[in-house]
């Protein structure tokens, strides 16, 4: 007798099941039997909403990237002087990344064993490039400091950033994602020292 | 007949091929079969060094852990305002992190499933603790900005440091670790905008 219940998913809901088994398991380590178990469906109701576990993959880091890009479309990321857009473009992540908190995780897990992971990882580079151009285009206005090179002080904000995903737990009882993005935003711009 | 190589291993050296492949294929997904192979002697010369694979893990954790908290009792980390002390160990755990790069990213990867890796995420705890009382003194002699909660700001600081393992490749191709270090001081107490 199977306790496999009726079938409710939407590829939508599904994809919040599946995403949630990849981060617990790592996707190499997850199979269809585990998403089958966690989606208390049969594999073959999941194969009728998507084509296998890397579709659901390239699905869910989608709408991670599909965030982040966002963002560089919006005013504050397309007008002004090139440090205020930065400066608009880091709280904008930090937003993202804590409201698409599940999605961004796996995208920044990824590590490049098939093809959508090496797409992702491409879409991450491109991401990563156009934020490195802001940054020189604000210091090439001086507002933003010369003495650290601009690949690396990219690298080091994106740090601060993404080790959000370690430690932000959405329950309400640590800081709000309000407080954190001031956080990041005033320690990536104006740093720990009193003025 | 067997094409093991010759035992020559010290506890030191046998400890550094170890922590790659554990790095490589996480602690949990290594056997003591992956390390024989990686090592190229059997198991039983592995088990004349040590008594198996949690005693690596804790040698390695234990590197680490030496490195990061040695620096609270160096000079600049004990004498002087707090800000400068903060500022000293900040500086000090990007150059461990560099110096001690497969310990230390071995360290960040700890997940908790034995008790070696527990014992490490508790020291890991008191470190973290030991450098956000440096950060509240800090702001209590008012040069630190009082706007950013202190275990916040600590968090942030820790996750920009803590992201050197993630590219950071000593293969003098990049960044220096001086270059490194200044730059995560840099951002950390003064941030990117031009003053």
């Amino acid at each position: 007798m199977t306790t496999a219940k009726r079938d409710t998913y939407t590829p939508e809901t599904l994809l919040s099941v599946a995403v949630q088994v990849f981060n617990e398991r790592g996707y190499d380590g997850t199979s269809m039997e585990h998403l089958s178990k966690a989606a208390g469906i049969s594999k073959s109701s999941i194969y009728h909403h998507v084509s296998g576990k890397e579709e659901l993959l390239r699905r869910a880091v989608s709408r991670a990237l599909d965030g982040l890009f966002g963002i560089l479309d919006e005013e504050h990321g397309r007008v002004g002087p090139a440090a205020d857009r930065l400066e608009h473009v880091v709280r904008r992540m930090v937003e993202v990344l804590v409201t698409e908190l599940p999605y961004v995780t796996l995208l920044l897990r990824v590590r490049g064993n098939t093809d959508t992971e090496r797409w992702a990882l491409e879409r991450r580079r491109d991401f990563d490039h156009r934020v490195a151009e802001l940054l020189k285009a604000a210091a090439a206005e001086g507002d933003i400091r010369g003495d650290v090179e601009v690949r690396l002080a990219t690298r080091l904000v994106f740090g601060m950033v993404n080790s959000v995903v370690e430690w932000y737990r959405p329950d309400g009882r640590g800081a709000s994602e309000r407080e954190v993005a001031d956080a990041v935003v005033r320690l990536a711009f104006t740093g720990l020292r009193a003025h």
